[in-house]
């Protein structure tokens, strides 16, 4: 065992050593037993941030966050998979692959997270189905697996306890933007849930977290490696956030158009194209599929075939949610009052800033300036064109 | 007024940038008023360390340490100074050259700290004279400078309380060795003190803080830029902590020979060199001596002629003493075992490591392993030898 003087272990790290697994062990157990001050681990957490931590730091440090609470497990009954996107604005794929991956044989026990900043939160985008209920323990994905092949929930208490109090700490210290913090505060929750495979949307540009796509690349490289090491199969695509994702940004809206793509009527062909391409990666990593084109042409099939939608709406029914808006998608709410943008002349789109967009959004209610803020569903805007599309005056 | 959101601030010095007078003083406001944490404090402390702070920063952050607590002035009754000493083994300038000074007219009320680690505190020195007290107020100065000319004690809870909290965060958070938080903290209880002149014994070499010369120049530097800043004149000396100070190591061994030295019996010459020097500087900045070399002989005199000594006893007796020391130092406690260490072959002595000599004091009982230990004044080692000496066999 380690003798625990935290400043020692801060200085060590503040003067670029890596610490040994140990080290981790004793400063954050330290830290839960109440013998660690927070103070201390703020001053660590921003030592990090300036030295990094080796590829054995961040796997010490994401067993670590994952070991503190629930780990779950499933019958073998063929491949868990699961994907996870590090936050866009538009992006509404994880709402099409869960049902198509589901529907092609992988069972998706899917915990996803709350809008943060600009960027909008898969559980947001649910409850703005009438009665979706996001808070499922354990035993409710266990069932929803068995019954429907997905589920989509928030994280439980239970769930990586650790990675919440110093998640909670470094949004109030500065110390959010580190990729190793990143990287294990991402993998401990997705590897506690039991996965075969892991597939990663990694955006960069404007509305990603990290705009710059050569940290964006360092950030996938270390989680793949991290979730190669705990024996999951992970995948990485790097996608562009330069502009919103799909002809909508809005909690409803977005739901909206994902039900018209499992309907195969995607609006916009580039959101058609990533949820395929990270469904087929899905597919191949658990082994349901040799490679990527067939997976692909399963994934189109199982929306053509109206699989897709069919595991959507009894998701829908089976945590609580009217499950007629699948059909009928006028079911989710409508903004009252709706305005039209109008060209003066004719010409090129040239840029939509994906950033400017979400914060756009947070300003008109759907989205969260304060913690506690609720968010109006309604809200939103729909988005005829891509950049580079020409415009009708 | 500025808008207080502490992460902002913190990411801000994070990615470099100098926090603004109004933004350092909204953040330390807002931490004494417990509207910013201690984790967050922490978290500043240590993108500090890695940034550092620009001059302006510093004279900001020295400005609002200094005026959280009591600002002391004095009755214009000629001039006011004090010495400093950045830390060392063997260091007992400071009870010489306050006498010394106030001999030769200078007041001095000089605020002193306890040992750190393995270096010696000049409190923790004076109250190895049976009887004397360290806990002065304000009062107790103002009535010391006027009667005896100087007076020695300890920091009281009035003074730069700010300081006080953040150092204590600093102490266990790894952010101790930062040069502009250590000029701030230093400069803050100096400047406090009401002074017209002060001089820095910069020690640098193995037993000092910072060992590497350059950083300790860079460290003087500072300082006297502050203290300019603040309309104090400011003068450093840089000082070799490479070997002990004088011939005496521990709490009452050093008393008994800074008592020699005013006797005019300075066992080791470049003790008495250093301690002149520092004298001479704080006469010349104080405008006793127009300069260095008569001020020197001045100092000398004020031994030679008795009225350092005298000032010594005074101070003593004023300070619940016992005054009988100044004239026969064996009452001091006394070691009741002494060992002598012998060379086996003659040869010169080629170091004798200060940090090392400091730490075995402490390994001896006259240091402090924990802040609340008590030290044994009596324990100490006697060096008949500098480096280089020639010893007997």
């Amino acid at each position: 065992m380690h003798r625990l003087i935290p400043a020692e272990i801060i200085a060590k790290k503040r003067d670029g050593a890596a610490l040994d697994s140990g080290e981790w062990e004793a400063f954050l157990h330290g830290f839960l037993r109440g013998e660690v001050a927070e103070y201390q681990v703020a001053a660590l957490l921003m030592a990090v941030w300036f030295r990094g931590m080796t590829p054995q730091e961040t796997r010490a440090v994401t067993r670590i966050l994952m070991e503190s609470g629930e780990l779950w497990e499933w019958p073998p009954d063929g491949p868990v998979g699961d994907k996870h996107s590090t936050g866009g604005v538009g992006d509404k794929v994880s709402l099409v692959l869960a049902p198509v991956a589901a529907a092609c044989g992988v069972r998706v026990p899917m915990v996803s997270g709350r809008g943060l900043a600009h960027t909008g939160g898969t559980l947001d985008k649910l409850e703005s189905i009438p009665g979706f209920r996001t808070e499922l323990a354990r035993d409710d994905f266990e069932r929803l697996l068995s019954r429907v092949g997905f589920a989509m929930g928030g994280q439980t208490g239970a769930f990586a306890p650790l990675d919440r109090e110093l998640y909670a700490l470094r949004d109030v210290t500065g110390t959010v933007e580190s990729i190793p913090l990143i990287v294990s505060s991402i993998m401990s929750k997705k590897l506690a849930e039991g996965l075969d495979a892991l597939v990663l949307d990694v955006k960069w540009g404007d509305g990603a977290f990290i705009p710059e796509r050569e940290r964006a690349e360092e950030l996938a490289r270390a989680m793949i490696a991290v979730g190669e090491e705990f024996g999951v199969r992970t995948e990485a695509l790097l996608t562009d956030m330069g502009e919103p994702l799909g002809r909508t940004v809005g909690h409803a809206l977005e739901v909206r158009e994902s039900i018209l793509a499992m309907r195969g009527e995607p609006a916009d062909p580039r959101f058609a194209a990533v949820t395929v391409a990270l469904t087929a990666r899905l597919l191949v990593a658990t082994g349901i599929d040799p490679n990527e084109e067939s997976a692909a042409r399963r994934a189109e099939a199982a929306i053509a075939g109206g699989d897709a939608l069919e595991r959507f709406r009894d998701c829908v029914e089976a945590q609580g949610g009217d499950p007629r808006v699948a059909d009928d998608p006028d079911r989710l709410p409508a903004a009252p009052v709706r305005r039209t943008l109008e060209t003066l002349t004719a010409g090129g789109l040239a840029a939509l800033p994906a950033r400017a967009v979400g914060q756009a959004l947070v300003a008109l209610g759907g989205g969260r300036r304060t913690k506690d803020a609720t968010i109006d569903p309604a809200v939103g805007f729909e988005l005829p064109l891509n950049v580079g599309d020409e415009a009708p005056p």
